[in-house]
């Protein structure tokens, strides 16, 4: 990895205003970034899927850099960078968190931020037994379910993106699939029994080291009703599916991807990669792009 | 999450001798979790793909469980519990490593190990601060590069799998996609420049908290060498894959998964789960069982 982009400081772009702390989802483990305070307008449907791959890698002293695509992306802030117990949050970590990590897990002996010998990226150092600390990006798991020519929908009762709608998702757990885990989240959101049907997307968004992995599932019976962290489940049909008040820019990609390939016929699979654009918040979920989409 | 499987205690099957540390690759943060100290027989190719989808859920207490699934899963000992420390291991840590984590990263207080309120699995959580330490699966990204009908692969000069065959792979690093990683971990491990063509495969391994997410890719220029954890790096035919030395089970079923598709026509994208089979090691690549088989 580039080391450039892992010594990114703070930006004034983008996240200006957290009026309330970013909160774990109590049940499953969900911090899902965006804090969307105000009516979202659907601004720019036309950014999606258009990109052609757009990668730009250069290869200096011997390893893959990723400068060109990256540059523009760190200029935004990183949600995971900012600290749970602060109200607010300017700042950018472009290598997670890895600046909160101030304790060794194992020893409990004070860290260090360094390169490693060997290594090209920074990592916590334990000063005392020398354990270097690994961080990676999570999984967030969900289910898109179609129900007589309607999606199911949540209405989120928690922060972040309270009152906005979202498929049932949340992180993949230590121990499960991640069919298992989109599963789950879809029984602790909507209390809907569901059956995976196939894999449609993976969308990474590198911002904020996020991965999620949408399936398509179908209702085992046709029962749901709100989980603990929802206030409402709804069915839409595809033309009423509510984009101005999205949780997340990865359920409008997904949402829009699958509209597009119900219009030309059955779903594909797809990936891609949700960069924000710069100088844009991240309660704006229409301002991104999907690059390197790539389908099977 | 089902509490059963959060307890369980240690095994006396599989992973009887690990002999060596399990080390961190020290270059991109990957430690694959197979030990292979004796060669390896080809015994059972028959067990891929021939597994209908087996998921068996129960619900139970408001929360879907995966209690038959994994019961047999979690006799297994997962060797992200070993201690890195520790020469060797048969305890099972079915939730992962959370035993391990000792002291709060944010302030160095101790943890406790307990299910917090609002929550069915075991967490660390913090008796200084009160902060809990989720842990999620990690993404293992590669890629399978075809050139002139053959695949490339690298001999490991690294443990774990030290002189087995391996596509290359390794963990996905915070701040970038999965292709992006795929790509990194391509350059590192074989000094090969690839283009990534489309998504292969998705191979969630629950018992050790890994996710293979394997893209198809093809060199950009005919040129490829050792990297610092190589050995030795070589196209294969079809036919000349070495599937009685190959270094993990989910490079086994790629493979396999990738001739397959290629007997039938164009490559296809495959979810799945790899599951190893009741009292067998680690080292036995050929001993698992891919569930929930789903193409697109």
């Amino acid at each position: 990895m580039l080391k450039a982009i892992q010594i990114l400081g703070s930006s004034s772009s983008g996240f200006v205003s957290f009026s309330y702390r970013l909160k774990r989802k109590p049940q499953s483990n969900c911090d899902l970034y965006f804090l969307s305070r105000k009516p979202i307008k659907a601004s720019n449907l036309s950014s999606l899927g258009s990109k052609a791959p757009s990668f730009a890698f250069r290869f200096r002293k011997g390893r893959a850099s990723i400068a060109s695509q990256m540059s523009h992306i760190h200029s935004e802030s990183n949600p995971y960078g900012a600290s749970s117990s602060s109200s607010t949050s300017t700042s950018v970590q472009s290598t997670g968190s890895i600046r909160k990590i101030n304790f060794c897990q194992s020893c409990g002996g004070r860290t260090k931020h360094e390169i490693p010998d060997g290594e090209e990226k920074m990592r916590a150092i334990c000063t005392g037994c020398g354990k270097i600390t690994y961080e990676n990006p999570k999984m967030v798991v969900g289910c898109l379910i179609e129900y007589e020519n309607k999606i199911l929908l949540c209405k989120r009762k928690i922060q972040p993106s309270f009152g906005l709608w979202t498929l049932p998702a949340g992180y993949m757990e230590i121990g499960e699939s991640a069919a298992e885990g989109a599963i789950r989240e879809t029984w602790e959101e909507a209390n809907a029994e569901v059956e995976v049907l196939s894999p449609f997307a993976h969308l990474d968004i590198p911002l904020i080291g996020q991965t999620y992995i949408i399936f398509l599932a179908k209702l085992k019976r046709p029962h749901f009703s709100p989980g603990p962290e929802s206030s409402e489940c709804q069915l839409f049909a595809l033309n009423d599916i509510p984009f101005d008040s999205l949780a997340f820019s990865s359920m409008l990609v997904t949402l829009q991807l699958y509209i597009e390939d119900r219009k030309v016929g059955r779903p594909m699979f797809h990936y891609g990669i949700i960069n924000k654009r710069p100088g844009t918040s991240p309660s704006e979920i229409h301002a991104y792009t999907l690059d390197h989409h790539l389908k099977s």
